[in-house]
């Protein structure tokens, strides 16, 4: 089963992309970015462009998605959300099949620990897919890691079908 | 010119659509409405494909669409937040000319003040686009508001373009 993995933004949105038929094989990961300059509309227009192109290339069968929480910066949340909302939409027109988890889950799942540090969640993506190095940018790796916690859930017990 | 008003939200969006040409003559309101039996995706899915059916048939030349500020419920503002990206996605797709108008800018438009209460607004509305009476839902009237707000702007000094 192909999974694809995404860490929401605006600015910046990691993928990952895992066959799990095939013990977790990546198959891609990266980030997806938007120019400051242009507009929020034309940013919103590209996430979808570019993510359309993730799903033509990978047609995975599953999306991992992790859960947006609390933001200190309103601002911040608003805008995160708002190219959240383009994502999901994505997801329901080129997949239909979602999976949302929340950093608390996905922590559980690759450490063990839900209060775990980044960078204990970073290196397990780097030795559960058997890497040489932290996969980068940490968007990227923070999508690989939604995309295994999905791998690793119980399909009967703790995952999130949106 | 034709211009589309829209009140975002997730549960309900108002749309107001006014020709400018024509004295601000109306020539539709309403409101897309999502059932919260369905999932998110589904919900943006059915924001989206309604704004579609606006677009084809009333080919907006510009939109025209409330900011998003603060809410007291973070969990409100993520919501409405995700929806509203979907909404701008569509309105870049469909049409391409957006203006954002805050809440006070609207007031201010509508009735000369910044503080007005929303019943004031609404009489405005119903005012300014000689109606019998105040349009339903008031997510409608919402939306109507801001399209004459941006009907009403000065193109060289107040509009706010995306």
């Amino acid at each position: 089963m192909i999974v694809l993995g995404i860490d929401p933004g605006y600015a910046i949105i990691g993928y990952g992309v895992l066959d799990t038929n095939k013990q977790n094989m990546l198959l891609d990961y990266g980030a997806i970015t938007t120019p400051k300059e242009d507009s929020m509309p034309i940013r919103l227009e590209n996430i979808d462009k570019s993510l359309k192109y993730l799903f033509d290339k990978f047609k995975p069968d599953v999306v991992a998605i992790e859960e947006l929480f609390y933001f200190k910066n309103q601002k911040t949340v608003i805008q995160v959300a708002q190219a959240r909302g383009v994502i999901l939409l994505a997801c329901q027109k080129y997949c239909g099949n979602i999976y949302e988890y929340t950093p608390l889950q996905i922590k559980q799942a690759l450490t063990g620990q839900g209060r775990a540090e980044k960078a204990q969640v970073q290196f397990m993506v780097k030795a559960i897919l058997g890497l040489n190095s932290i996969p980068k940018p940490d968007d990227a790796a923070d999508a690989l890691a939604v995309a295994i916690c999905h791998s690793q859930s119980s399909p009967m017990l703790n995952r999130n079908r949106v």
